[in-house]
């Protein structure tokens, strides 16, 4: 590995690990990324057979769901630290650090309207749950479309 | 339901392919508790760097970090399904299934010993803060002790 993109890592490990004993490997940082994004895939998935009307709304799973839903989609973002882009079975795309503020909007985007999503769960408010379920499967497709491999 | 909607779900369900069929397959239950473990890890390990007082207790970090962990200690458990004891590199061992209520009461150990780390995180509580790492990490141990393949 270049020497420019081991300070790159080191870089950013220390932002955002203010108390980080020794540093991540580049691997360490693809499977937090890659974990977080499984774990958002786990629990959002399951929820379109209520978005499509396959199945009833049940406001404890819904509500369980996108709690789960809320804290994870704060997470993955710290993985994607320089120099990580060619590591193991990453699917990134250099684009994610080459148009950086384009990829950080995009995962705003899926954290605010997981929020909404996450609210209306918690009013029992079937149908704006299931349009707004969309309308958050469409920043999936957003960021996946823009910055990951296909 | 709005044809945009309906494309955003096709389009979200295409994207989480693994996740949005019905019921997942044993290898995505043994992916779903391996990520949130490894997220789990992610985020305490780190912190014993303080805990060893080898840094200071920073608690905007500390805060961030056991909010995750709240949410995280909670996931795991649904990945470890009956039947899923040897699939994939799992390194699940058989007595989380013939001891499934020592299996769930080490889970919830750890459960509980987090939400106090969180509690005196956001006490800002360094002394407290630095015990209590030790004593959730206890709950680690025990539990891969017992159920994890060394």
């Amino acid at each position: 590995m270049k020497t420019l993109t081991k300070i790159a890592i080191a870089a950013a490990a220390v932002s955002i690990t203010a108390t980080a004993m020794a540093q991540p490997k580049p691997e360490n940082f693809v499977k937090q990324r890659q974990s977080a994004l499984a774990l958002i895939g786990w629990y959002f998935g399951p929820m379109g057979a209520v978005a499509k009307g396959e199945q009833p709304f049940n406001k404890d799973d819904a509500v369980r769901r996108t709690s789960n839903l809320v804290a994870l989609s704060k997470m993955p973002w710290e993985g994607f630290v320089a120099g990580t882009d060619n590591v193991g079975n990453t699917k990134a795309l250099p684009a994610i650090w080459t148009n950086a503020a384009k990829f950080k909007d995009a995962g705003t985007k899926m954290e605010v309207e997981i929020a909404k999503l996450a609210q209306l769960a918690n009013a029992g408010d079937a149908d704006g749950f299931k349009k707004q379920f969309g309308v958050v499967g469409g920043t999936c497709k957003a960021c996946h479309d823009d910055f990951r491999k296909q």
